[in-house]
Order: structure tokens, then sequence, then C-alpha cells
């Protein structure tokens, strides 16, 4: 009986504080009306629109879209920091570039040898280890980390209003999945305490993998190869080959994103395709058609001749953060 | 209020047919009581056994543990049949094998091409259509296959005590996902509706994938080239990749899926392995040690020598397979 008062209780919760107002961060607009009239209709059971709660799967972009992408990408700050806490073990890096250049803090010295720079980092931050390993890494790493900007807890970079946002469409029998461009591994250590999305429902690009027995004990070893690329056209695959059906609603924040979008509104019945727009130069960033982090330039296009929702920070939110920290 | 009446009422219904037998179809003995025995350390709040709901996975095999496999893994009948149905589109296939054997009603002689005939078949009846032709194939084919030896509906060849052990794992809070050889996108159109899995926990071999429009409309292509094969060493890989956590509780049938077990029950924890026995020749099959479909050997040693369930269909299991149709 416990679990049973517990769960009527909770509904009664949910609903009072739904009623009330299920997205205070946003302001009163177009964007926000756009959001709750796609929930309220995919909810009315009786119509032809209603979705049944199983096919209810919303997809999320998460850099630039749940959490700031600004300087560089946060998992490329746990890179670069990870180099640091491993040099002790690599007394060669002090000769040997990108790593020389990063232990004398000189990243943007670094990072100027381009892609193939980037790969060396990666590859030695995030391969040679097991998946147990690495994710211990994360978590230890995610606890302290500040944004080099703000000097907020990395973990306090998400956004408020997209955090409404989940929560909201849970509370709608909505399914709530990442899918990223990120590593995989490296966003299911936090993904469930910040966004309340179990690793399971994240999607992310990923290294490949190699099971071993070590003295009898299995263990998975992460391989420097490439497994699978969570970006543009490889986001439908990952939803496909991770999720199996196709989402009825999408959000993004980059030309990254629109494959999954497309592939999103193309289904039949209730759509529902989002962009947040970075035009918050005060608060956060401002930056669209020419960033080299973030784009927005075709998908901005294609969402205002199809008539997707298209969030400005600047107009639509009255909170970027969340409060304190 | 509809909704909380309605969970309340079945919350009722459940725990009253749990409290009076969760398994019926199991006869009393050893293997009945470690499931029920692990299921309940397991969900005993305030101890130190006790695991949160959230990682209560539990990860099946499908072919050999929920249903049957022989006299050849059903998705093979799925690809001979598709033949068939694609004959038509196909007049070369007269002159050519396998498909020229298999069309004169010669499965033997089709198949005796090894290995080089049986991937020319799976790639010319699950390559070269978009996914949703590919789900409408398997859709069409799952409503009115039979199986060539019992004549029964290939959907009724699942395991009614499994079924029962899904089910009863589910009320106790467990996800429940498939983890199979089989290919991803042929269980998963079926699987929610027999199983109670939904296709996002259904992990399985693949195919690679490509993203195209198609007249301004978004397809995915599925490609005649491997993208994972789900079985030994992949099966705690493919967990990796798409659960992100490691299971409590494995469950299998054969020496592929021993790499599971042995991931499952490295963890700390509780954790639950077992494997099921095909020894009823009078009511299924037997086969074990010499099989070339669903060997159990090296797996039937270490189940033994760790302590691992091993289910004996014969003894164990009341019925086989549902009653009726």
């Amino acid at each position: 009986m416990k679990l049973i008062h517990f769960s009527v209780a909770s509904m009664f919760i949910a609903t009072a504080s739904w009623a009330a107002d299920p997205l205070p961060s946003w302001n009163e607009g177009a964007a926000k009306q756009s959001i709750v009239a796609f929930v309220e209709r995919v909810s009315n059971e009786g119509t032809s629109d209603f979705v049944p709660p199983a096919a209810r799967i919303a997809t999320f972009d998460n850099d630039g879209t749940l959490w700031a992408e600004q300087p560089m990408y946060f998992q490329l700050l746990f890179a670069l920091d990870q180099v640091k806490l491993l040099a002790p073990q690599h007394p060669e890096w002090k000769d040997q570039e990108p790593f020389a250049s990063l232990l004398r803090g000189d990243v943007k010295g670094a990072l100027a040898g381009g892609e193939r720079a980037l790969l060396e980092i990666m590859m030695a931050t995030h391969a040679g280890m097991t998946t147990e390993e690495f994710e211990k890494s994360v978590k230890d790493w995610v606890a302290t980390a500040r944004h080099p900007v703000t000097k907020r807890p990395i973990t306090q970079m998400v956004y408020q209003p997209m955090l409404e946002l989940l929560a909201y469409l849970r509370a709608n029998g909505f399914k709530t999945f990442i899918v990223s461009g990120g590593g995989v591994e490296f966003m299911r250590p936090w993904a469930e305490g910040i966004y309340g999305i179990p690793p399971e429902q994240v999607i992310g690009s990923s290294g490949k993998l190699k099971f071993e027995l070590r003295s009898g004990l299995p263990v998975l070893l992460k391989l420097p190869e490439l497994n699978f690329v969570d970006d543009k056209d490889g986001k439908p695959v990952g939803i496909q080959q991770q999720v199996g059906r196709r989402p009825i609603a999408a959000f993004g924040n980059s030309d990254g994103d629109l494959q999954m979008l497309q592939w999103t509104a193309a289904g039949s019945g209730p759509r529902f395709c989002l962009y947040v727009r970075h035009d918050d130069a005060a608060r956060e960033w401002a930056y669209d058609r020419d960033s080299s982090i973030g784009r927005l330039d075709k998908g901005l296009d294609e969402a205002r001749a199809k008539g997707w929702t298209v969030v400005s920070m600047e107009g639509d939110w009255k909170v970027i953060y969340p409060a304190g920290k």
C-alpha cells in the first residue's frame, strides 16, 4: 500500500505543479505556446492526434541545446584536464605535440595542429583504459570542474528552461533521449543526475570496445578506434540503432542536428521540431551562421521554411542557468 | 482521475496475482526458488543487498532462451520465405545458387553452400530496402508464419515460463532487455507485442544504415554491410553500447551467451545468472554439447563451477508453450 499512496500523491503534486506553469523559466510567447500546444495535442485521448505514451519519443542534442558549448565543447575541456592528470605517466609528452604545448598551458598552440592534434588528445584520454576506469575519471572531473569563463561548476552550465522542458515532457509520458555528437561514455556518468536521463537513453559517438578476461575477470577495454560518429547523418542512424523507432519530437541547436529534425518531422501524425538559437551575447553567447562550434545556417533556413519552433535565448528565456552556485 | 483509478486497480490485480504464484508454469524446485530468492533479495529495502529499481537491468538472449531455435533459427525461416516472395523481382535467381536450390524447395542443397550461401541469402533479404519497408516485411511474415515442425504460429513458439519470468521481473521494478545474436531490425517489430519489450530495449546484430533524402523525404537505407555482431564477446559490448550499465541478471541458453553471463556475474552486489537447458526431447528438443545450433558446452561447465542456475526444461517447466492456438 505504501507504493500506491506514494504514486497517487506524486501524481497529484505533479498535476498541481504543471497546472500552475509547466515552464516557469519560459517567457509567454510563440515558442512556449508551441511546446504546450504540441504536448496537449498528443495527450488528448480519443482524438486522431493522440499518441500512445510508448511512442512519445523525444530526442535532444546535448552541446548547445541542453548545456553550453562555448568557448569549446566541454568534453574537450575534460580531455585537456586529463592530459595534465596523465602527464606523469607519459614523460615522453614533454617533447611531443600536441601534448608539449598543452602541458606548457598553451591550449591554442596545441589545437593549432587541427584535427590530427585533436584526435591525438582524444585517443590519449579516451582509450587504453577499461570502461569503468574511464567512467571514474569522468565522474571525478565533473565533480569539480568549473567553466573557464563563467567559473560556474560545469554541471551548472545547463539551461534551466531546457531542464523544465525535459521534466514537463516526462510528466506527460514522454521518454527523453540525448542524441549527441559527444562521446556516449563521457555523457552517461552524469546525464542521469543532471538531466534525469538514464544511461540507456543516451546516444552518442563512441569508440570500439573489446571484451577481455583479465586473470579471469571480464573487462571492456576502450580501443583507440572510432566506432560511430553520432552527428549529422549519423543522428537518425544512431536513433534507429538504439531506439528503433522514430521520435515525434526533436530538439537541437545546430546544423549537426538538422538530419535528426528532418527524420523526426517526416513521420506520420503530430510532429514537433525545435531549434535553440544562441542570440544572447549578454547572458550566454551569440553565434549562428559563421560559428565553427554549433553552426546554425541551413538548419535555420529549413526551420523557417517548415515552420519549426525557433527559440530565442534572449527573448524566450527568463533565465539561462539554474539559480545559485 | 481516470488514470489514477486505473493505476491503483492494476496494482491491486498485479499484487494479488503475484502473491498467488508469480511463476505458475514453473515446477517447485531449486531453479524457481533461486529466481524468487534473488528478486526478493534485491527488493528488500534497507538491506545491503537492495538494488535501486533503476539499476535492476536484466538481459535475455532470444533464440533458445525466450523462443525456440530448432530446426533452424526463425530468422532464417523468414529469410527463406522472403526469397520466395522476392523471386519474381529477381529472374536471375533461377540460375544462381543458393537461390536456385531454394526456389526448387531444396533448402538443404541451398544451405550446403555454407556461410557464403547464408550470407547471400541474408544480404538479399535484409538489405537494399528502407528500414520501414523491412519492418513491414517482418510484420507481414510474423502475422502468418507457422513453425515447420509443430505447425504452431511462430509467435506461439515462445516459452510460457519465460514470459512469466519477464513479467515477474518487470513487476518487481526490473527493466528487461533482449540481447540476441539475431538481427535487431528483425526482432523489434514483434518483441513488444510478444514479450512486452519495447524496441529501445532490444539489442541485436545489425547491418549498416545510410541516411538519404529521396525527393526531399528522409529514409534510412539498409546496406549490405555488417555493422555489429551481437554474439559471444559482442554481447557485453552491445550491452555497454546500448544500455551503458552492467546487468544484475542475465539469461541465456548457449555458449554464445557465456560472455554476457560472465560480465553480469562479475559486477558488485547481488548477481543472477541462468542457463536454460534444452533437455526435453518429448515436448521441445534435446541438445547441448554437440549441437551446431545453440551449443551449450563451456557455458554448462562454467555454470556448474560457479553455481549459476541451470533450468531443466523437462524437470523445471510444467508447460513449454502458451496454451491454445
